[in-house]
């Protein structure tokens, strides 16, 4: 395939909010020929169009008839939704996700009857406003985006091929290893954000936090987020991260009993261990 | 006082880094009439007259002979010292400081021998480069600088005037009542951070933090902090810190049970008061 050749000739995105409208952007700007069309509210499908994050939609799955990629983009919840659907219709589309977790919709392929081409996705990219209005074309450059493959292991070349042609960088693992890997890059950042703002608050109170610096700012930007879309992702992956919950909470009793003791090897131990995986963490973003 | 008038007449700053230099840099930029003498090492003394943060300076502490006020910008553990030295000299200068914590500055202030008159202050400002080069006239625009009375209560006006005029809001509490807060909205948060990048690298390795998102940067910037500084911080601020640290383990264990219960409660509880607390955050932020 050329570089110029369009990967698939019709995309349905089912979801175009925040994720999926930039993917429809993103599509759209790099191949214009590509057909993408949009599967949400009508509200939402007339902005997606207004946009030009899709040609046409409607508000209903079998809008995704005839395409040929069917990314479902919406909350996990819906997409399962989605998935049953299709499966239902019937579709020779290779099908693809956007979700958080990647255990639970893989059995959610395998346990729903008609067998469907499925392989799990997610872009590890956002923005602090969500839904299509926020939607940029750019949302995916040099982010990472997870694929992973279905039991017989390979991923379609034509999707990794969208994906690098949107400016994302595939990697490819199984369903668990991402599971895994999310719960301590993602799930716990945010359950450990989140309990912190909610401790320094309780701590300090409201005019206390008038003395604030940017570093509390920082560190609990995560905060802010709303608990609806974590309760799912923390359901969906309880084993990894009640165990990457122990070790944090383990490492902060290593610290408590530091103080305690007056000795300082658990601070060294901690502060220099987290600076030289900070440099590690940083050289990525550096090379993004 | 007229707003244009001098607070000071003659200010001398040992240790001229960031903080210092860049008080230094904002006296001289809002009252070009005090004379401002740097104390430091001779080559960080030329930095700062070089980029008009000093009028002159020197590498001993008798180069404050004659000022009448004395700022200690200097590590905690040789504030102390210098502090040592100007009750050895015999000054009538006011004397404050800038140091993290404030309960040990001001015991040694108390038991130090010649009684001086000293008020603790502490600016919340600071930025990733460390130095005179670093020095910015506008680091305290905006930002809140603490100051901790001496035993009768009071805060010379013209020390309120002086970093009013630099741009700083002024707090004033007890070294008790800044140790506690800063436990809360400053040490926890940086012990809270480097901890959780040490667990996430060692749980994700160095190939696995490729995968993380902008989230996990930014809940990790403190993680680069070094430990020396963090070492005298939390020493001096154990009983504190140890009571913070032991609220934020309960709080993530209480995150951990929820998700063993399969009971969402902790988490919507966790998550609603910590959305609650960063919004109060943010707002000081946008009044700022």
């Amino acid at each position: 395939m050329s570089a110029l050749d369009p990967p698939f000739g019709r995309i349905a995105i089912c979801g175009v909010g925040l994720i999926g409208g930039s993917l429809g952007l993103a599509i759209k700007s790099r191949w214009p020929a590509i057909q993408v069309t949009a599967i949400d509210r009508p509200e939402v499908v007339a902005a997606a169009v207004e946009l030009a994050a899709a040609d046409c939609g409607q508000d209903a799955v079998a809008g995704a008839a005839g395409a040929d990629l069917v990314v479902l983009a919406a909350p996990v919840g819906v997409n399962t939704a989605l998935l049953r659907q299709l499966q239902t219709l019937g579709t020779g589309a290779l099908i693809t996700d956007t979700g958080s977790t990647k255990r639970d919709i893989v059995r959610a392929v395998a346990s729903g009857g008609a067998p469907v081409r499925f392989v799990g996705g997610h872009p590890i990219a956002g923005a602090a406003t969500p839904g299509i209005r926020a939607a940029r074309s750019d949302l995916f450059a040099g982010r990472p985006w997870i694929l992973t493959p279905g039991s017989d292991g390979s991923v379609p070349s034509a999707l990794r091929d969208l994906l690098e042609g949107v400016g994302a960088r595939v990697h490819v693992m199984t369903p668990e290893a991402h599971d895994r890997l999310l719960s301590a890059v993602s799930h716990l950042p945010q359950l450990a954000s989140s309990a912190l703002m909610h401790v320094v608050g309780e701590s300090a109170g409201e005019a206390g936090l008038a003395c604030a610096g940017p570093g509390l700012r920082d560190t609990t930007r995560l905060a802010a987020s709303p608990p609806d879309v974590w309760r799912d992702i923390a359901a969906a992956n309880r084993d990894y991260l009640s165990r990457d919950l122990d070790a944090l909470i383990a490492a902060l009793a290593d610290l408590r009993r530091g103080l305690a003791d007056g000795t300082d090897t658990a601070l060294d131990r901690t502060f220099d261990s987290a600076a030289r995986w900070k440099r590690a963490l940083e050289r990525h973003f550096d090379k993004a």
